[in-house]
């Protein structure tokens, strides 16, 4: 892809992003996105196949800077149960920042859980192996409890949906409960090596 | 209250339940109801002025069921850590019978959270209420470590959400995950006494 080509592959993702966030998945046509672009719908055609297609590349971008952030920091100094807590609680205002008070963006995330599934199930897969690999580590010198890490990780993925689930983040804000902070020390407590009986 | 007047208001909330669950809360009418069980809509809102009426009355019975359930095992033999187990296996195993595969009454649920918040953040007071009892329980005895069992029990039903919310049960049914009982075995070991340093 030539320069030119890249930019203008990124102004349409950047563009429909925008669309979604503000009048939401549902309403937003791939004419609107070219208008908006000074483009024929054409021309974004020759870069995206569908709707669901610039979904996929918002979604793709999102995924990126997730997993870079994680691999940034678990690759990073720190006790396992510190780097942890940081790839957790980055995850968490990763999403929050995207996703909270923005009730039109429920749909986009509704739309790719629908649409894409396989592509989200890779994305927590990648998330998972990089936690998995700073749960091994603590495990291994003994910070950590003995379990398998792949399993305790899929524990501790389930226990935050609360505050990395897109959908949750907003609903869940209703309901009384501890903060993100105050949370994944809790969950992370469950790691901890037990008290000899 | 009358004997019929009371085997009447069961009848009707039997009724409702059973649209709720075929067709769906949106498309269920006062009228449905009344024709299924052959007497007027008038008759029908002698007993609910609403649909969102007959819902409550719906959820009530659900809420009622969960809290006597959990309160049996509050109550029963045990160790703290083997009743907690069991008072959050309980709830996972009457929401599953109640909501897994039935994408209708996910609709009963998501009018619910609009119409009637109030009603279901006392039903989540009430269980708090219960399963901090028994947290409080284990702190005293020393078989859980120190902490405020309030907090603490906000924790734990902020873990299980995957496994008690009514919308999660089946949506999250397709990611990999652990077992309600491999993932109560989890969250319960955040419980246990640190070891000393």
């Amino acid at each position: 892809m030539s320069l030119p080509e890249r930019d203008t592959r990124h102004s349409i993702i950047d563009t429909a992003e925008r669309f979604f966030r503000d009048i939401g998945y549902q309403k937003t046509t791939v004419a609107d996105i070219a208008r908006s672009l000074r483009m024929s719908p054409a021309n974004v055609y020759r870069f995206f196949d569908s709707k669901k297609a610039i979904n996929e590349a918002v979604l793709e971008r999102y995924k990126g800077e997730q997993e870079e952030a994680l691999a940034r920091i678990a690759a990073g100094p720190g006790r396992a149960g510190e780097r942890l807590k940081a790839m957790l609680m980055a995850s968490h205002k990763l999403n929050e920042a995207r996703f909270a008070d923005q009730q039109r963006m429920q749909e986009m995330v509704c739309a790719a859980m629908e649409e894409s599934w396989d592509a989200l199930l890779s994305h927590i897969a990648r998330l998972d192996a990089l936690l998995a690999e700073v749960v091994a580590e603590g495990v291994a010198s003994g910070e950590f409890r003995e379990m398998e890490p792949g399993a305790a990780t899929r524990c501790i993925q389930t226990a935050m949906l609360r505050f990395h689930h897109p959908l949750l983040i907003n609903q869940c804000a209703r309901i009384p409960g501890p903060t993100a902070e105050e949370f994944i020390d809790f969950v992370l407590s469950a790691l901890r090596p037990a008290q000899p009986a």
